[in-house]
């Protein structure tokens, strides 16, 4: 065998247990007790689990006048740093592309920087009869999944219209609908209101996008995907008026499903008011919401009703970037980092604070992801057969999360000052060891792009 | 190796994929490709999967006035020709007994007899200080699960104060308490009054135990487990009245779980209606309900409200038994076989039918029962260091299921007739196989008690 | 005194009681015993109670290419022999006019005409800035309710922007906002595709307009009221769906108010299938709904979640105006005939048929209609003080519902066919009476608009 | 005429207007203008309203080893000055004695005492066959409530059984059950286990009964009343478990009902903190609950899942009753007055305050009441022929509540210092002023019996 990986305890969403893996050309091929390979990690202490699947990231990005500041290079190694060995990033349609443009533009920019294995959800922002008709060529070349934005009026925001036709045709050709869900004309007016009334600062951002804007529209999102007949999943949820619209459909048998954010879980409305603009770091939308939202959605973590955390990882610069904002809090570049910062976070907050055990973390973070996402059984698991993504963890290595230690191309991180305990101390990607102890010792391109399948009932 | 199981298509809560396991002393030891051992099986095109635990069963059961006509050794050879390696009987006090008393007289029913591993639940049915004092000491022992009756008003039944102080010990003791959700009290009255008009043909037992009887008593048992604290485990659940508590503790984040059997998915109150006294067969509590509640149980598996499928195994011979009850619906011993269908029903119906795939199946019928009862990771994976109780399950094997054919000792199935698609082929506990090919290999005597841990939120 | 009702049953929305009642120039000056004036009606044996209200109607409306057949006259007479005498009607705006200009418009319409007093809503189908900014002055005038609908896209339909700042300003100006809650999108996209697959007959009409899509927008306009801090009332509400919405957000303590009508108590989707094109005569929007959701709304109307029992009174003529759609459903014009029936069916299946009491039929017909929409004291009840707008009502008399006998000017009713047991024989309006015994005894142009106060929570 | 009563504004549950009344032998005989009489109160500027009723009062009560403070003639003194005309109380039956025996032994300590008229719900303790069979002997004399207590383990409480058969010879004999639903057997655990632990004052009451054993209780009363298909009327609801169940009970149609009270409304847990024993005035059962509970049940009276404001006056001195309690919460007599401030009360918070109009005060404090306990419309309303139990009204009349100038024979009240604004100046029974402007003009004894009607649906 090329590689083995000796006296780990090896988790995955079911198990636990202590064994060798065996690797060879990229895949899982053997595990078992004292197997012997051409070169040998010793996991002894440490978990090592499946690779961290990240499906909701944004590099490279052109929005609100800028750029999300990680590009496929600066992103990938950051996620490898953190434990992520694949990702799924959103390629948005400009008014007027193609898909197949669209897809192809984005395809670009991560050839020849991506470190870890990657695919795209495609947006649809523009949709018209020639565009519906493209998605079922996108379904066969391996673009599953769509993103509509209920959000951003006049740029991103979809009427109902086109979002039921989106669901229509998606049921057919068997991709997943990804919605955010916010009410865009309401948010609309209420900035308005505000700037009109001279409320400028970051917390108005906070202000104009209430918890039932959210819990609205992911209301009515459900009620479209049920009457199109297709499964729908609402990305970064962050609130108890839009998880208890999920908790009514699900109790009513549909397949919706949701994800939410480390920022939603650990982060709340009092960040806004940080000194000095402070605020602006933590301006993304939807915003992070009140001390009872977050323990809502560890307890709907906890139950299923939410399956997945992804990080909606989309940086920019707090001097450079964000400060656009400083006396207009609309135009601060919606987004903030998170790529690197996930697992380790989820594991200390989640596990070690007793919100759920080891195997749902590992759901959450990676089976999940790659399961409704076509990526499994290659991407999510660790079992004879699937690709060799893994992770080493240490579970007694405690970090102080500080921005100017982490490889995010970003000068802040909304987690500063965090303690974690338990850090991936070497990432594996297809066999090879790409964070070996703190050094990065992969090469950008190797990454590859990921063909998923179509959506399958979790 | 001892033993390699060759070429089948493993599959877990988790994983499905292709490979060999090897198995010494009774372990799963290697999990891999060309895997070779002193002995082998082909199994080519054929499922292998963790052996079925059956968490819910009353073998060789004193009750109204007869016994259940399986013995520990009928009963465990029918469960092993039907895929299932492990159950949970039920130790049923006796007023006055102590706790000790009554395991120490279930384990002498089992000893000697049984052909697959076996725990004990004691049912707690006079709830006196020295009995609840008595719960730690069962943990201990490997007790890790209580039974109460909110039903069987003068027998089994105990009232709202003996299950509150039996739940707040059973929190202190790590136990988990299991619940028969019926209001007895209005049972009681409804049978005496049915009775009383002359209706005492089996559709009446129906009748005398209406779904909004089970419906409070669950909301009841949930909210006394959510004054208290402690987890709560609901048996046999059977319709929506009873499920929708369920999903109103879930969304609010309580540790309340739930399982269902197979007669209340696939059978209903028609059934009631055969002619000649046969819908005595189908009489049992909670009774089979409506078309429509069979609909929310699927939905309750599929979105994870209820997390087990058990089969409240209470076999009673239709002549000789089930008839003490001609002329008074209530003296027919409540009670029906299932021990030995469970698991190529569940398959036939849940997986081929297209309610859930075949992780879901995996865990409902081995896995979940495995981790809510303590007996995870020895029992309900195959995983490198779980002991080897696995099922070779051929998906092509089509059979119609009729009393004469199973082996289970008694004289009827509800299922009759019904057409299952995969069947156990192979039955191997402990790495010994013990079903081959529709004979039975092994030795009555065999079967081990199980030790179990306490109660882990899943 | 002028005139004095002798001997009568007096019910109001909370009183039964015998006595008589003494008008004076118009009003209502005495009740007790015994009294004497001018002119008498005895009415021993009848029931009397205050002259019904009916908030929803559409005289003389331009729609789909045709006009609703009754105009400000005979909908008027229609009205008062069915023991109407308010009314509000809807002036709506075409696009680029005022306000004040539709209702102005309107006005005319009624003037010279009326027989029984009205009031008008207006309907904002075109929310410019100026536009809003009228909304206060229409309220002076007494125009204190707004109509906007979430329904005909391209027509008359809405976005949520500019919902959102009617409610907004509405609620500064003391405005009740009305809302037509069906998912112009999806009915829309729905139509197209039934047409496209030459499904054309009228029962499409019922298919291209679920009852989800009512539901969908009934808890969007909720949400969005809720966020304008505005209260809402539903219009013509027809099923659980909608109903449901309408329950949570009052089992919150929201000020959200709906109606429903006698049709969608009494039909059901069953009459889309009258042969000969016979499903047109209930081509309206929303259509008929299940059996399930006419006994979900009966329970509605007891209990409190629904208020008002109106008609949405909108004639199309079978021959000559519904067959325009003959051959494709969406070309029929929407609405049905039921001003001159509301007060005698809902007596005879509401009261009659145990639903609810005489005091809550009085409630649903007049007094909370009069509440909700400014018009109490004046109207809605019986009380020294209040307007002499009277119904005496003979409970003995029986008569089966003909179009033929009716006066609305149209050539079918819905009901025909229908018993009913107990009708109106003497309107009285202003002190006056219009209709006695069978015979119109008013004058067109007698009846004055109402100048309506601003809303008060009921 | 006797009396006429001149200028007033009149308010019942539906209408407010000006109008004198005129009043012969004890009714109402005629209201409008210039009215002349034998006597006349002038009303210029007063509020006139139908006299309160109060369904839920414990005078004479034998408890807890001790006498609610209170007799006929003191309480009924103390609620003619606090604006009440009617009342009705508990006979509550001991163990062993007939029903007949215990309406008889209440209405002996009510003759010759009373000063407003009185009914009796009969509470049963002892649901012998023989005690069940004579409830329609009762309902005949018009007793035509009953209640059972859930709570007061070993003293009042009734089991399940016992309920249910209650609930279904009630339903048969057109009488209403009214349930104390909190759950006995927890409380009882939970006493005791603070106590052991030494936990002795007041503010343990609080923590022995939480919020959560009304909820199930209430749920549980639910549920066994829709077995039996019988209306239910929950008294002295508290907090939001409870009411939701109420909600939820409502919105599916049922015939639940439920009665809070001001204490509930205006006072919470805090108050258990008072010091020197302070708590043990607020010493009831149900306890106070927190802000929350508060407003949610001010919401529940808003949109009518409350639709009864009652007291559970039940008195006992602080200083030789209360201090009996000292060491030992559990020994505290449960209860506290309320007789007197209830109307004023109401009107200072709920009218001034903006919960709810004043329509609703009326339907809230008398109307409903008299429809729910069948003495509507001889009590309950202002309307020709009902009886002339009238209050006068000051809405300017402010006051700050003292025990001190309180008539209940008690030494404190749990509203001390509430400035309350609008207060009843003069009281009429049967067309008798009794309270006029401060004094006492009424006999001991002129309250009548109420003989009452059988239960209909509101």
């Amino acid at each position: 065998m090329d590689l083995v990986i000796k006296n780990g305890k090896i988790v995955t969403a079911t198990d636990v247990y202590n064994a060798d893996i065996g690797i060879e050309n990229g895949k899982i091929t053997e595990i078992g007790k004292e197997l012997r390979g051409d070169e040998t990690i010793d996991a002894k202490g440490m978990i090592v689990f499946p690779g961290g699947i990240d499906i909701h990231t944004h590099l490279d990005m052109p929005f609100m006048g800028t750029s999300s500041s990680d590009d496929f290079k600066t992103g990938t190694i950051a996620a490898a740093f953190g434990g992520t060995t694949s990702f799924v990033d959103f390629s948005i349609q400009s008014k007027g592309d193609s898909l197949s443009k669209t897809v192809e533009t984005w395809k670009k920019k991560a050839e020849g920087k991506a470190v870890i294995d990657y695919g795209f959800h495609v947006a649809v922002t523009d949709a018209t009869d020639s565009v519906i008709e493209e998605i079922p060529k996108m379904a066969k070349e391996g673009i599953t999944s769509l993103k509509l934005f209920l959000a951003y009026k006049g740029s991103l925001m979809i009427d109902d219209g086109g979002f039921f036709k989106v669901l229509q045709k998606a049921k057919e050709s068997g991709s997943l609908v990804m919605v955010h869900a916010e009410n865009g004309d309401v948010v609309d007016i209420l900035v308005k209101k505000l700037l009109d009334e001279g409320k400028t600062d970051p917390i108005y951002h906070w202000e104009s996008r209430p918890d039932k804007v959210e819990g609205e529209a992911s209301g009515r999102a459900i009620a479209l995907a049920e009457m199109a007949g297709a499964p729908l999943y609402i990305v970064h949820m962050t609130c108890k008026e839009a998880l208890d619209k999920v908790r009514m459909a699900r109790d009513k048998g549909l397949p919706i499903y949701a994800e939410t954010c480390p920022q939603y879980l650990l982060l709340d409305k009092e960040r806004y008011k940080e000194p000095d603009f402070g605020g602006a770091k933590y301006v993304m939308s939807p915003p992070l919401r009140m001390e009872n939202d977050r323990k809502e959605l560890w307890s709907g973590l906890v139950n299923g009703d939410l399956q997945v955390i992804s990080t909606d990882h989309c940086p920019f610069f707090f001097k450079g970037q964000k400060d656009a904002g400083k006396g207009n809090f609309a135009k601060i570049p919606n987004g903030a980092p998170g790529i690197e910062t996930r697992i380790s976070l989820i594991y200390t907050e989640g596990v070690l604070k007793g919100h759920f055990g080891i195997n749902k973390f590992v759901e959450l973070v990676s089976t999940n992801p790659a399961k409704l996402f076509g990526m499994f059984p290659e991407k999510g698991t660790i079992a004879v057969g699937s690709d060799a993504d893994i992770v080493i963890f240490d579970p007694k290595k405690e970090i102080v999360l500080k921005a100017e230690n982490l490889h995010q191309n970003v000068d802040y991180t909304p987690f500063e000052g965090f303690k974690v305990k338990g850090y991936p101390v070497k990432t594996i990607i297809d066999g090879k060891i790409i964070i070996d102890d703190g050094n990065f010792t992969g090469t950008p391109g190797q990454g590859k792009f990921i063909k998923r399948k179509t959506f399958k009932v979790l």
